[in-house]
């Protein structure tokens, strides 16, 4: 299937090239839910520069803030070695190949754990503002991506609307999750696509956001990858054959006390394992293609990423060492026939491998 | 490439049916335009019963008025022996192959000539009211398609509006085409698409749509049929070697005074030769999956026929023995990812061949 769809990709990749422009539009102001809904119908995102200058959330939150609201309350807290929440990792396929040429790729998820808010909130800006003394130290980023500005996070909710009124009049509907997003620069958030039409604003720092569209699926090869999650390194060595469960598979991670545990059972993700920041690294025929859209939200900005659209995102904090944002996810629209032929250009069975994280919210189409 | 692009189709249709209603939409009033681009975004059709109800073409429209309205002038006619102007006829390949097994596509277009209105009418209308004694007569079919009502119609415009409202709202654009379709049950339109968002209302009569999403591109059997025009039989009886430059190609037609002529230069035009109303004819093995959606218009409702749908056409005729109808183009907008994957998913090679025919405004997607 895969490679049967590959071939003509080809023409399709620059025949959406020659007829949408390489640059992001950029909005002065809201558009109105008609103009909303030309853009999604037309699939294209846009970003309105300053478009939340008026949300409680703009002015208030910085950490002695968000410290005080939150002050006594729990919060999930994703941690990483290198920052890497649900991304592919290359590891040497077998000790037998010690120079490692043969790679293997491996779907992480992050070490899902609980701290004080406060207590992540220091961690965050510690590495950030310190790095000489945190060299060691695992990435914290806060992003349950599950409603979490609603449940977790409610009592900051009322620094922001409750549903973007142009999103929510032209999609007539209420927003299915609201995220609340808080990291620093040691984080990133791998090439993927979600199943939503997703609205995300900046409100402390910067985030880049590097988008395909998906007509481009042919370029982010995307493979079936073995799935696998962080896990604190067990306080008494083991080895494979310690009857643990837990495979030590990376050992120069060894230092951040997390190890990469192989799901049991085992389970493969579909997963795009290019990135178009090192595009000689696992292109496939179709990678030189793409046409990268490269956008940096400024605090107060917001971007209508569409739905389906591959997106990578990274951040840059602001002097208080923290980066921090919002955004909405709204449900797409299976029916007509854009979903439908997104899915069959991609050179999938139908969606099936739609995949829910965390709770029901999560729609990550890998 | 249309080898490639069935592989896969299978699921491509199935997964499309498996999320759209196998009926299409009624609406009781006239959409808001944010509603109607919401079924422009989903790419689906909609009727509106009696939608046109008010318009002055509705009361006033019958064959007495347009005669005094249209009186002394003249008009473009396709004549066609069996009805069918712009279709795929099969032909006995070879004189050698008198049991006609082996056959031979050829897209074929009407004969285009211009009579006074009034004589075409009288034609039309005998032709359905009188078959007994017009059974060897040919077809006509005021259908000129570019832009007829604010061209050579003009008399009739002030009885329509001159835009669609909610179409202009949300589209952002006047129409690209208006046309005026007069004619009877001896003719059908076959199968085919259009780059074209269509709003057409039936006035007198009832028609007839059989409607098919892009997503069944591969069950329409698209294949390169080479053009051919029917053309008055010469006086002199000619032969393929006589030098007239006339080919007789169907003997059988002969009573209708039009024989089928090959265009010189020869030309291929990408055309459906699957008909869903004959299904066991040139099926591809996906025909069977196709799910087409039937409607009839009665006099005062108005479809929406979204861009990129295959549609096939038959009318019924107003006790006068005519079946009159108005519709608006608005241009398909190419940006986006729809127009790009739904020509991909066809197996075309990025548009070059849309058609334009009469004049500039025809963008017919054979
Ligand atoms: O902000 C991030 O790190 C990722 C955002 C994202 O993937 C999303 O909004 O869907
Ligand atoms: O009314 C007909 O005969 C054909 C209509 C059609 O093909 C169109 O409106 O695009």
């Amino acid at each position: 299937m895969r490679r049967i769809v590959r071939n003509g990709g080809n023409h399709l990749i620059t025949t959406y090239h020659s007829l949408n422009p390489p640059t992001i539009t950029e909005l002065s102001e809201d558009p109105s839910p008609l103009e909303f809904m030309r853009h999604v119908s037309l699939n294209r995102p846009f970003i309105i520069r300053n478009g939340a200058r008026d949300w409680k959330a703009l002015q208030r939150w910085n950490a002695n803030y968000l410290c005080t609201v939150m002050e006594g309350q729990t919060v999930n807290v994703a941690t990483t070695p290198l920052g890497n929440a649900d991304s592919v990792i290359h590891l040497p396929s077998s000790p037998s190949s010690p120079r490692g040429k043969d790679e293997k790729a491996i779907f992480v998820k992050p070490h899902e754990t609980t701290s004080p808010f406060t207590t992540a909130l220091q961690q965050i800006q510690a590495q950030e503002l310190h790095p000489e003394t945190h060299s060691s130290s695992p990435t914290h980023y806060l992003q349950t991506q599950n409603d979490n500005l609603r449940n977790e996070y409610t009592s900051l909710f009322t620094d922001v609307p409750q549903s973007i009124p142009f999103a929510r009049i032209a999609l007539n509907q209420d927003p299915d999750a609201i995220n609340f997003w808080l990291g620093n620069s040691s984080s990133t958030t791998a090439l993927h696509k979600d199943n939503y039409e997703n609205i995300y604003v900046q409100v402390t720092g910067k985030k880049h956001f590097v988008l395909l569209p998906p007509v481009e699926a042919a370029c982010v090869n995307e493979k079936a990858v073995l799935a696998a999650t962080y896990t604190p390194r067990p306080t008494t060595t083991t080895s494979d054959s310690s009857g643990t469960g837990v495979t030590t598979l990376d050992p120069d991670l060894r230092t951040t006390h997390l190890v990469i545990r192989v799901d049991d059972p085992n389970q493969y993700i579909p997963f795009a394992t290019w990135d178009p920041d090192t595009p000689s690294h696992n292109p496939t025929p179709y990678s030189h293609l793409s046409r990268p859209l490269r956008v940096t939200l400024n605090e107060g900005d917001m971007l209508y990423l569409p739905a389906l659209w591959y997106h990578k995102v990274s951040q840059s904090c602001s002097d208080e060492g923290i980066c921090c944002a919002v955004n909405y996810w709204y449900d797409v629209d299976f029916a007509g026939g854009f979903w439908s032929m997104a899915n069959f250009v991609r050179g999938r069975e139908g969606g099936t491998e739609r995949r829910r994280r965390n709770d029901k919210r999560r729609k990550m189409e890998r």
